[in-house]
């Protein structure tokens, strides 16, 4: 439990460092939620690096999915993706109904604006863990009621 | 394993991101070290009330500096402290011969200039525990060779 709340410290902070500097408007934001994923991107690659290595050969896509969704998803939060939908044409959305990292912040709606800065780094993991694994992508989350989260994973490969 | 990484790289980040920003001179490090210190003293803080909640009062400092040597630090970086002196006059010095955030740069004293910033967050986290269990102290950390850290821990109660 407490590795698991060091991680999670350590990402709060990270976040109100980031948000403490400079001005409040879009644009600003914009950049420091591009600046949480990109961090999150490169992470995402580094772990997928050391927690593939002993891994076979992911036979397609939906292989791969099934890997972030359970393995690599445990890893990061300890339990897995509740609910797994797909188009089967490249769109796949993951929903996780008690996310993590929204745990600290309170339950409905109240907080609901600050969700996209707790939810750019874990998209920037999925989206670097995929790009290690040969899947170029375009990850996004959408928040509707604490702690639930939707992860939308397009394939742009 | 994966989880520890996950620390360490986003750990990695962390400095990289505020050793950016800048300029290069003395007193711009010396912010820098002090910012991740006193990160690390929230998350310490954080960390140790979390993880002392079901465990019974410390009987005195000694006890405590076990519990950090041992409980703490597996928690921290999944090994002990491996050797701990104290001058019984509230000076401890607490050794870990391969300290794991360390043990991304190459050992020897080819990167000794770049100790300083991997270690400050450390010695922040173990402040902000000690603090959070009644011990004001000054904590520092010296290398002399990767991957051994020395952790000073001077009480000033």
């Amino acid at each position: 439990m407490a590795d698991e709340a060091l991680f999670q410290f350590l990402h709060s902070e990270l976040i109100q460092y980031i948000y403490k500097s400079g001005g409040s408007g879009e644009t600003e934001n914009g950049k420091r939620v591009t600046k949480l994923e990109t961090m999150g991107f490169r992470v995402g690659q580094g772990l997928i690096e050391r927690f593939t290595k002993e891994t076979p050969r992911f036979k397609d896509e939906l292989d791969i999915m099934k890997f972030i969704c359970k393995d690599f998803w445990t890893c990061l939060f300890k339990k897995q993706i509740d609910n797994l939908r797909t188009n089967h044409q490249g769109i796949y959305v993951l929903q996780d109904n008690s996310f993590r990292l929204l745990s600290q912040l309170s339950a409905g709606k109240q907080y609901l604006e600050h969700a996209p800065k707790y939810l750019a780094f874990t998209c920037g993991l999925v989206r670097g863990g995929l790009s290690d694994l040969g899947v170029k992508s375009v990850v996004t989350a959408e928040v509707a009621g604490m702690p639930a989260c939707k992860t939308l994973w397009q394939g742009c490969s």
